[in-house]
């Protein structure tokens, strides 16, 4: 089924009414989920509204925290986010991040004891809104076994880096996982193949069948060693900054993910760089890239973050697609 | 051979003097190639040390040039390197970065018209040697097919982030191909595979064979089209904060890699962090890595920098080794 944007976000609202979260947050919380799922990121978008739900019920969420600013130096704070909603507490410390920047050329905002901020591209277009640069990483629950390992013990840590960009911000989200476990459960369901290896089968094999690598729970990093080692100085980085829990600490928690910490980083570019200047490099470089000759004939290379504005179009014309299954149990929350 | 650390360092000093280096940028240069190979960064150590030679002799790099500042904005920089050493302009910007960030909490230097800086580990290492954390990145010549692509438009896009730690800083440096050139030619020299996917060979199939990959220029983006991805947003990040080239205007310039675009961040973590809070939790999380349960029995896991002590030390005592045809051409270097 193809569902409208704004009945979306009206159903998803009162929902996050219903646990107690106050009007303006259950709005913003509503309208970025059901943006994820309109800009094509749908496993983080409405797929994932049952789990943020299941972790306010369990009581792992204080619906109306705000962040408590801990320590502050000029281009520097570090927050607390006492367990609050992930989505709110990120948007408040990239947008403290962002008048950091504009006070100093850069900022940066540490944030700990917080939960799932979703999706990690909606803090980098936030920056690119107001013209910056963002870098922005959180740790996660241990989920993805380091290289040559096979157990569990680093997160999948996405990062995002975004850059501003007139007609279509460049912007790159990834975990550090090859594929989320969201991406493999849905290859599965479709009964497909990963195009590349993604982790482990029980044998200790390496495999593109997803169903394999869900019952191992061994997912590969991305680029094994590399995104192993990537993973594990942006855990240390983000733990270390907001003085909260690393990966490690964050699985001797109980009851699954939360608690989690965050670096949000905003650059003022054009307070040392020329717009237009900036402007032209960046267009031809798009341009170049775009012109690569490609493997297979008829396929398409897009710039990162290209695909997102012609889905939201789409999406926003013809309705958004969302399982029936997974609305139905959406409205049940309702209940 | 072996070689002693301060014997490759004065030989190293001296075929630079005749290049008309003045002695400070010499012994520095000098200093930081001879560390790499000390440290096991043989690629980027005492084997590269000839082409940047030839770099100087065909005129492309001005051996005396330093950085000229374009402009400044509280807590960030912008510098013309003037097409100076890349190892003596990176220096001196992550120098400025944590300069800034000593007064700001964090700073940003961004660097154009510079030339290879060697190993992007320095400049970490550079920024944990003052307890701060670090990340720098530069753009390359286009060296990389982007994802889906058959001909080289990214560059490999060295990427560096750095964590103080006692007792061993956690350091990533990264290329954003899963395998550098001088990794696979050194592989090719020796008659061994790589031991995942390199590249494709000139039938368009995935290979581990080094010389297939050489040959046909088409290395592999690590994680894919993730490596790609990020390349490319570094490109644009270091050729928009310095206003300088794009790895597209790079590879436009006739004569070979020169005039790349880098960047310099360095975050005084402890501005904003207990170092005592923050050093427990570091070493739990390494202590926790370290235990993962290996697939292959009797392997050992590391943290991303930590072989990097045992190898300077063992070095240190027996000698750097160097292939005695490299240390003759850099000894004819001198006539």
């Amino acid at each position: 089924m193809r569902l409208k944007f704004e009945d979306v976000c009206s159903v998803l609202e009162k929902v996050l009414s219903t646990r107690n979260c106050k009007s303006e947050f259950a709005a913003t919380v509503a309208y970025e989920v059901a943006r994820n799922s309109l800009e094509g990121c749908y496993t983080h978008g409405i797929n994932r509204f049952k789990s943020l739900i299941s972790s306010i019920d369990r009581g792992l969420i204080d619906v109306n925290a705000t962040p408590v600013l801990e320590k502050q130096s000029l281009a520097l704070e570090n927050y607390d986010g006492k367990m609050g909603l992930g989505i709110t507490n990120a948007i408040f410390c990239i947008d403290r991040a962002i008048d950091r920047a504009r006070q100093y050329g850069i900022g940066l905002v540490a944030l700990r004891n917080t939960n799932h901020w979703m999706r990690a591209a909606t803090y980098g277009y936030r920056a690119c809104r107001q013209n910056m640069i963002g870098i922005c990483f959180t740790n996660t629950i241990p989920n993805m076994p380091t290289w040559g390992a096979q157990d569990a013990r680093l997160g999948n840590n996405p990062l995002v880096l975004a850059f501003p960009k007139e007609r279509g911000d460049i912007v790159v989200d990834m975990a550090m996982s090859q594929f989320s476990y969201g991406a493999l459960e849905l290859a599965n369901s479709e009964g497909g193949k990963m195009v590349v290896d993604a982790g482990y089968d029980h044998a200790g094999e390496l495999t593109r069948d997803p169903g394999s690598v869900i019952e191992s729970r061994r997912i590969l990093p991305t680029g094994y060693w590399k995104g192993a080692a990537l993973s594990f100085v942006l855990d240390v980085m983000a733990a270390g900054l907001s003085q909260g829990n690393s990966s490690f600490d964050i699985g001797e928690l109980p009851g699954g993910e939360h608690g989690v910490s965050q670096v949000f980083i905003a650059i003022d570019i054009y307070q040392i760089a020329s717009a237009e200047q900036v402007g032209e490099m960046v267009d031809a470089a798009v341009a170049n890239l775009l012109a690569s000759k490609t493997i297979t004939e008829g396929e398409r290379i897009v710039y990162p973050g290209q695909r997102l504005h012609e889905i939201r179009e789409y999406n926003m014309r013809n309705g958004i697609p969302v399982g029936e299954k997974i609305w139905n149990e959406i409205l049940n929350l309702l209940e």
